[in-house]
Order: C-alpha cells, then structure tokens, then sequence
C-alpha cells in the first residue's frame, strides 16, 4: 500500500496551529479558544422504531455477528462503532470487522471509543481497503500506521466527552454500533458489571447504543430477562448474539494494578499529593480524579494517608477506578466513587456489590455540549502528559518523534477540573518532557494549572490563587523555566525536534467538536 | 365561559369510531389497526447546549420558581410540562400554573403525565385564558370541566407509553419541563426514592428531562452532589429550585394500600388467580403485573399462595408496586419487581433498599415507538375498566354517563401482555359492565383476552389455547354474551346510552399515536 498523500486546504486556528479545514469529507470547525465556540441547531436524531418489528417475546437473538451484521443492511462505506471497557482483551470489535471482511464490503470507517495492539489485524483490512480508516483512539500500532501517511481518510482524536459531544451533534452518524456485553439479556439489556468477562461500567458504548441506527449486542454471558442492573438499554437494540467468549478476562482486567516503583515517579506522587493538602484542596467534601497510572496510583496511596490523618473526607472520587480508590470507598474516606471505567479485578467487584460505586458515561462525565457535567465539578485531576511545554499546554497523543500512539481518553474533559494538575516525570529516556512547544497541542496551558516533576513544581502564573495558597508549603515551587532549563543540562539541550512531513495524518478536537491539531505525517 | 362549539372534519377509523382529522392544530392520524400504523422519520431533536452557558460549579440553583420560568423563557402559548409520581399531593404543578398566570402569560399546554382532584384551580386559569388546554390524563373534575365542553382545546389522552411516543416523535414539543424531586442536588441530578416527600421511581418525568427545551428541577429535599441513584440526570436539567415542600406526603403515598373487603371482588380476585392458575400461566420464570386497586391487590394475595403451594418463582413482577409486590420479593416468589410506580409507604421503602426492586420508566416499559418494551414480555396483565363489550372492547376513561373522569395509564400499553385480564364486577351502582358497545374505545378487543366477574369468566373467543387450557378447570367459564344477558336481566335491561352532543372533547390516542376514539361532549 502506497503512502496516502493529501491536497488541503490548511488555516491557523485561535491556538496558532495550522490545521485542515476539511477532513474527511466534512467542514471542520476551527478551534476558537476554550469556551469561544457556540453550538447551534439540534441534537442527532436516530430513527424512529416500532415495537411491530420486534420480537413481541423480547427475544432478540440471532445466530451469529455475521446475521445480525446483514440484518442491519451492512454495506460499503458504512460506519462501525464499537467500545474499549474490554482494552487490549476484546476480541468482538475484531471479530465484527473481520466478518464484515468475509461478507465482502468495503471501504468501512471503524468508530471505536479506543483501538489497541491486540487490534493490529485491522491494518490489513485498511490496506485491503475494507476499512478506509479509524475514527476514534489508536493505541500503538494503529496510531503509528496512521502516523506513516498509510490509513486513506484522517485519523480523528477525540475525548471521550467529545466523542459523546460528535455523536450526539451528529458530527458522526453511526450506522450499526457492536458492543460488547460481560452479561446481556436476549432482549439487550446489558452491563459490564457481571460475568466472567466483567469489565465494569459500559459508559462508552451508551451514546452508540441510544443514537446509531442498528445496535447489536454480542455476549458471552446471557442472562434470562431482565439483565440487572442494565446500562445498556434493550430498548434501543437490535439483534443480540452469544459467543463463545468476548474476550480475554486476563486483558480486560489487571488482576491487580500496581503502584510505580520508580524513586522518581514516587517522588513525583507524593509532591502532588503534598500540593493537594498544601494548597488547601484537600478539604472535608472535595473531590478528585486521578487515573490509573503508576503515579496517579501513587499519589492516592499518599493522599489517603493525608487524608487520614487529618480527618477529611472527600465527596466523590472519579474513576477509572482501581483497587486504591476502592480501599477510601471501604474506608469512608469517600461517599462516592463516580466511575468512567474499571481498571482491576477489585475495582470490578466493588461496582457490582456496593452501591456506592457508581457506573457513569461520557454523557454525565463529560459532554461539553450538554447542560454541564460532572468534569468542572471535580476539585483536583491528576494527569499525565507526553509533553508540556512552557506555557503549560499538554500534549498527551504524540510522542516526541512525532508519532501517534496514544488516545486522548478523558484527559481533555478533565481539564475543566478545579485544579488540573499534570504529573510527569521531567525526561524519559534521557528526553526532556517540558519542551519549548508541544508537538501536538491536546490542551491549551490556560486549563492547566500546575505541573509536577520530581525536579520541582511549576504553577501556572495565572493561578496567582494557587500560589499564594502554597506560598508557605514547603514543596518546590519553582518557574516552569528553571525546571526546564535545569532539565536540558541533564540531557543535553532541548530535545530534537520530530521529523514530520507536511502532510496531515489526523486532526485533534477539541472538546466542543472544534479542531485544536493536526497530526503530521513522520518522515520515514 | 361560555361552551366551546367547533366545525371539525370527522373520519372513520379502523375500528370504526369517528375521529377528529385535526385537532389543536395538529393533523392527527386514524387508528389503522394493531400494529398497522408504520412509523417514519426521526425522533425529536433537542436543541444542542453548551457547558460554557452553565456554571462550571454544577450549582444551578435559582431562587424560585418564577426567576427558573422566567429564564426558560417563558412566553405565551408555551408547552409546560409536569409529571404525576406525587398524584393528589403534588403542589408542585400548580404551583407553577399559578406562578406563570402571576407572570401575565396566557394560553398554555399544560403537559401532566396525569391531573388529579387537587389540580382543580387549573379550572380557574382555563376559565381566565391563562390555560388554553390540558394534554394528558385527566382524573376527576378536570376531566369533567372537559366533558362539559368547556376547555378551549382538545383533551388529548395517551396511555403512559404513548406519552413518551409524542415526545419522543416530536408530536409534543415541551417548551418548560416542570418535575418535582423528592431529592436532588444543585446539578439537578434528582431520585424518587428518598426524602421526607419520597414516591419511589420518577419515569414519568425522563421523556420530560430528555427533550424538552427547558428543564427545571423542583425539591424540598437538596442533598450535596452526587444525588444517588438519579433517574433525572442533572445533564439535561437547567435549573434547581429549592421550596420548602413539593407537596404532601400523606396524598402522595398511601400510608398503607387495601385489599377488597367487598365479597364480590374477592372472589372476582380469586377467579382471576386461579385462571391464571390453571390457564397454566403461573409456572417458574413466569411473570405478571397487576395495578394498585383492591381488586389486583387481592389477586397477588391469593396467586402468592398458589405460588407457594406450587413451588413456582416468577422471574420479575411489574409495578406500580404496593406492600404486596414487596412481599412476593422478599419471600424469594419473584426475582425482580420493575416498577413504573410506587404507590405505599413499603414499596417505597423497598425501591430505596432493595436492588432487585427496580425503577423503569416509561420508555423501557411500554413506549410502542422504540425496539420493542417490557410490556410484551410480561406473561400476564390484570387490569380494570369502566366498561367492556361483547366484543371485548374495554373502556377506561369514561362512565356509563360518557363523563371523562379517568386517564389511561399504563393501560393500553399493557394490553400487549401474553394473557390480558381485564377483572371487573359485572354492574356498579346497578349499571352493568358489560355493555353492547363501549362508550368510548380504549382498548380492542382483539387484546383483550379474558373478562372476569364474580359471575363468570368470559375468554376472548380468539384465545382457543385458554380455552383449551382451562377445559378441565372448574373454573365458571361462559360465554360473554351469557354473563351479559343475566346482568341484563339483574339491572332490568342494557344499560342507558350515554347523552352525548356531537360536539368532540377529547380525543383517546392509540399507543402508536393514532386517534382510538373522540370523547363527546355531555349533553348538560
């Protein structure tokens, strides 16, 4: 397959980056500032059904994907959904793509929530041209087969709040969404909570479920009616199908996650959790979100101990959820954990038993084109970052050679946290991670708020708040400047800028749906 | 204020009932038959938000009332919406009717997914032009305001499922959803199931929180974010308004829900459940769903004992849920209750406590327009009626004397039952039951598959497997036109016609949106 190379139309967007203003067969919006763009117009509108054209017993099964893909009319060009709650264990997005392979369509643009390696075999059905390319996350492969120039259409980065937010403006009109169910009902209630393919909340595959044209459940657990409790509604699906197995329970879940035992990443923890108490944020009723990384892990491990000793509690927690926030749920030290989606085994058992732990989506999480959501709620997020530059702006989708291999996730919608708060080592691989500008801009500085090396803690000069609070801490508090400059001498001088061509690969929204980047192809 | 005369084209439907062609504005469609009307088109798109507009705290409270109405932007001729979970002690509707007369606006829809005896000053604002029409159920004297003639517009009645079908197909556009939380917090997140006001599920008002253009959440009980559970999600909420007290508690549950004591109705009870019985329906996995009078109360009484005896569990009972159905839970004799309603004090209890007794909404119940609905799987139905035919055609919204005193409910919607009962004493006040042709259309008799009295049972002719089920029952069963005649004979002959003018009042929607019937004006 040769290399795709592309006449656009480039403009410079409100952050200064230069990005197409048509990508895939549709006008893009340019990114206009954080919270600059107003949406007009009406939510996507799917159909309306009957319940004549459905089984009246409720019984919704058919024999196998292949069925139920013909059933919903499958053809050329149309647009596949799936979800990733099962990671690099699911074996149905796969699966349907390959049938649909068999079944001898083409030119299908696959939808995921997110892809993974073990998702690699879809390169060949893009350069077979069955698949014309990817919207959504590609990890790895994926993303550096995009990055090459060798997928036909752009690779299209979203949050998971603007996938919602793309989905439900109609920006992405799914024609048949897949999703894969732990337990599921014959007439397609379904929830991850149960099962052996447990994997948690199915938050990601809720606005597929409610506003793509056909909705087809695959299950490898099926219950007799009523599956409960049910995130997925049978009343917007289609066609049910049982499987052997849906996936790999050992991909699916960590059997146990882990904190990072690197001396500099623990360093780095505890420097955040020491901000948080510091800063005055750590106070009876807060919240907080931190992912499921070795330092974020770390950091809840640090902050309970805080937390603990003296006597606060904190509202809610957000997940992704592991074992750690499960441990404040059984302690008391949170009412709530408000959970996107569940990363181990305990964190599994704790949302199908405790009523506390509570599954959500990216609609109530975070959908920037709803009335609000639960992300501006959350007092503190701890993220992470590829790069970040001197005016705080995040990059979390390239590395620094340039190439794509990371999805956005909820990174974006967090941002809208009270206190956004990136904890990133200051080089890898003897590679300085505060750069002079990010490779890709993810998101804009003036949502990020402080960021924690182990060489020292940088705030952003507009949270003069957040400054003044910690004014007597005694963490190292330094200018962003001096950590780099002290970083450069460490590795050398300023990292080597990537080596890209000028042909865009994948363009980044931002969360309103506006276009913040554009991924350039690497030169090879 | 004087009557309302109108020049209206008439049409024969299906079922050969006159019918408006066009009523409040709006073409309407002719009932076609059970599953003959094809919907098409899209389902209603709201409008598209944006979080900037919202405050990023999630506090979206304002502090009455009139300030949300106002900010809603209300205007003349406006939609206003509200939902009956509270029934005859909600305070909340009217408040709001009597807030916006205040406000000097006129000729409003008000939307109440039901109208109760206690919403009668609505007669007042209906009289003075501030009210131009009610379109939902209309129980008690503002049914009878209508009967008269007296309303500027259409009475439009819909089964609870049909009132989501005309949101959800955009039939109805609510312009100001007005819903009454027992609980909520700032976000608008809001739950039926706690609180000094508590009436267990709030489905009613999802479609409301779902499309309408504006949403305002109204409690007496605010709790810090995260209500939970929510079946309102704060996502589609606009504003939170906080009164001392959304209505009262002793009208919006029964302290305790009766049996029958009338000898007659017991044993009307008792035939039905030993039909059910012996009909071969109750076996292990079946299910059933039965209404709150003393009737079905009895009914689940006796069929808990059968269950017993025999050693059978049903898979899941549907609500409205009393102490009854808690009972069947608790006793092991059913695994799950799912409740569109909570009508006493233990079942509002149980939806609070118990996971297996779970809150669904009109829209995974009983809305005809989705992919498929509950109702259909349910092996059995028992309801009431106001009158029943010789071609088992049920009536539910008018008396003998043609006053419109009752909205539909869930009963149209639960005629899609595998078994639909209809449990009936053969006269009231020495009017009979059974009539030559009901006064107005509710449900066809094709649906409608036995009628039970105290006098005899009578099975739908259609039905031959009942028939052949129950052949060795001892069970009384007749011939319809066998119990009628000795009813006849009792109450000294048929019963009178009803005195109707020509002049229609309300129409009776079918679950598919066609117009059933036309309620006729009462000759005064």
């Amino acid at each position: 397959m040769t290399q795709v190379a592309r006449e656009v139309e480039l403009a410079r967007n409100a952050a200064g980056r230069l990005v197409p203003v048509q990508a895939n067969g549709r006008h893009q919006r340019l990114y206009a500032g954080v919270g600059q763009y107003q949406p007009t117009g009406s939510k996507a509108a799917p159909p309306v059904r009957s319940s004549r054209d459905y089984p009246a017993s409720g019984d919704k099964r058919v024999p196998n994907i292949e069925t139920a893909l013909r059933l919903s009319g499958l053809r050329d060009g149309m647009v596949i959904s799936s979800h990733h709650h099962l990671r690099d264990g699911d074996a149905v997005a796969l699966a349907t793509l390959q049938t649909a392979a068999q079944m001898g369509v083409k030119d299908l643009i696959w939808f995921p929530s997110a892809s993974f390696p073990s998702q690699a075999p879809v390169i060949d059905l893009m350069d077979s041209g069955i698949v014309h390319h990817i919207e959504g996350s590609m990890n790895g492969p994926l993303g550096d087969y995009c990055s090459r120039g060798k997928m036909r259409g752009y690779g299209v980065l979203r949050s998971h709040g603007g996938r919602w937010q793309a989905v439900q403006d109609g920006e992405v009109h799914i024609d048949i969404a897949v999703i894969a169910a732990p337990t599921a009902d014959p007439f397609g209630n379904a929830t991850g909570s149960v099962g052996r393919s447990a994997c948690g909340s199915l938050g990601f595959a809720l606005a597929d479920s409610i506003y793509a044209d056909h909705v087809i459940v695959v299950t490898d657990n099926l219950v007799p009616f009523p599956c409960i409790p049910w995130q997925i509604q049978g009343n917007n699906v289609d066609y049910v199908v049982e499987v052997p197995s849906i996936g790999d329970p050992a991909k699916i879940v960590s059997g146990t996650t882990q904190i990072t035992r690197s001396p500099d990443r623990l360093k780095i923890a505890e420097y955040v959790a020491r901000f948080v108490r510091d800063a005055g944020i750590m106070r009876d009723g807060f919240s907080f979100q931190a992912g499921s990384g070795g330092i974020a892990l770390a950091f809840v491990d640090h902050l309970r101990i805080m937390m603990k000793d003296a006597h606060v509690k904190a509202r809610f927690v957000r997940g992704g959820s592991t074992r750690y926030l499960v441990e404040l749920l059984q302690e008391g030290l949170t009412d709530y954990i408000l959970d996107g989606q569940t990363f181990d085994l305990e964190a599994v058992r704790s949302i199908a038993t405790n009523s506390r732990h509570v599954a959500t989506s990216p609609f109530t999480s975070y959908n920037y084109h709803g009335k609000g959501n639960f992300a501006s709620m959350v007092d503190v997020a701890v993220l992470g970052a590829t790069e970040v530059d001197s005016e705080f702006n995040g990059n979390v989708v390239t590395h620094s050679d340039g190439r794509l291999l990371h999805g956005i996730g909820g990174w974006q919608n967090c941002l809208a946290a009270g206190c956004t708060i990136l904890a990133v080592p200051s080089f890898r691989d003897r590679i300085p991670v505060i750069v002079d500008k990010v490779t890709t801009l993810t998101g804009p500085g003036e949502l990020i708020d402080v960021i924690v090396t182990e060489r020292g803690i940088a705030v952003n000069p507009r949270r003069k708040d957040l400054l003044e609070a910690t004014k007597v801490s005694k963490l190292p508090i330094r200018p962003i400047q001096d950590i780099q400059r002290e970083v450069f001498q460490i590795c050398g001088g300023a990292p080597q800028k990537p080596q890209l061509t000028d042909n865009p690969v994948a363009i980044v929204k931002w969360v309103d749906g506006t276009v913040i980047d554009t991924v350039w192809q690497v030169r090879s």
